[in-house]
């Protein structure tokens, strides 16, 4: 499998409502190996800093960032485009697909209702799952079929805080760099 | 691998702030598989209303429920007690014990800080990766090592909404049941 980086293109980021949301998008792409965030809707500095505090402590190189044009943002981006969405093509089929062909990729996922541009101008519209659910979710399920199981086992590097699973215990690492 | 029955706990859900994430967990939890969810922490109707609403209208069998009392409803458990949290074992091979011996499993998943009885209650603390993201994320991944991905093609018995997957259009079917 060619080595993949995967973007995140979070559309319509609606301030205090989206906050946590986003906040989740935003964590859950940099835990699964994804390598940056860009919002896009209301500016919202307190969302983007707090992602980026959360990546600044525990590592890796995570970048957070703002477009105030997601179509452009879109339209500039050289690699496959993915459109997560509850009316797409199978999950496993496109996932198949793009390992084959991937190497930059932008996976786009909304909040409320898409402007129908997208599914346009993405290369694949993909449904994980044909029920309503989460944009949490379906970025978390995409990010693990691209990535397979040990996603759940990455490593970050420079990490202020490292977590050493255990069965009953807290390990918790804390690193003064 | 013998049937499963998958029921979530949603520990500690504060009313506004949690809105949206417990109605996320609770639609995660129907369309990857799970029978039930039950919340805890404040009671809101309008969370559990909802849901209630989603799955009458998408089809399958999927109960809300709230208790007062989570320790209560965690010890009369009979089945697995499975804890979603970032410090206990790593996924996989959690999910491999449970795959020979379960028949039954509560999740756990909370909201802001769980309390300490949580880890000595449960059978297991599962962590899904060892970095903060999202309990609506860990709750996906976690159905989705259980089921399969072949939850992603679940079909709900029922439904007066159906989607067929589709590469460039929403094909929705209403039925007028």
């Amino acid at each position: 499998m060619p080595k993949m980086r995967i973007s995140v293109l979070r559309l319509g980021h609606r301030g205090e409502r989206d906050k946590r949301v986003s906040t989740h998008c935003g964590l859950v792409a940099r835990a699964l190996g994804a390598s940056e965030i860009i919002l896009c809707g209301e500016r919202d500095e307190g969302t983007e800093k707090s992602i980026e505090k959360i990546a600044e402590k525990w590592g890796g190189k995570f970048r957070v960032s703002y477009s105030s044009n997601w179509l452009k943002t879109l339209r500039e981006f050289r690699g496959i485009k993915i459109h997560l969405t509850m009316y797409g093509e199978p999950l496993m089929r496109v996932v198949k697909k793009i390992k084959k062909r991937g190497k930059k990729i932008l996976v786009v996922v909304g909040a409320g209702k898409v402007p129908g541009g997208v599914y346009h101008e993405c290369d694949f519209n993909v449904s994980v799952t044909t029920q309503p659910h989460s944009e949490i979710a379906a970025l978390a399920l995409f990010l693990r079929e691209v990535f397979g199981s040990q996603s759940y086992e990455k490593k970050f590097a420079g990490a202020k805080i490292i977590v050493t699973p255990s069965a009953r215990s807290k390990i918790v690492e804390k690193n003064k760099i």
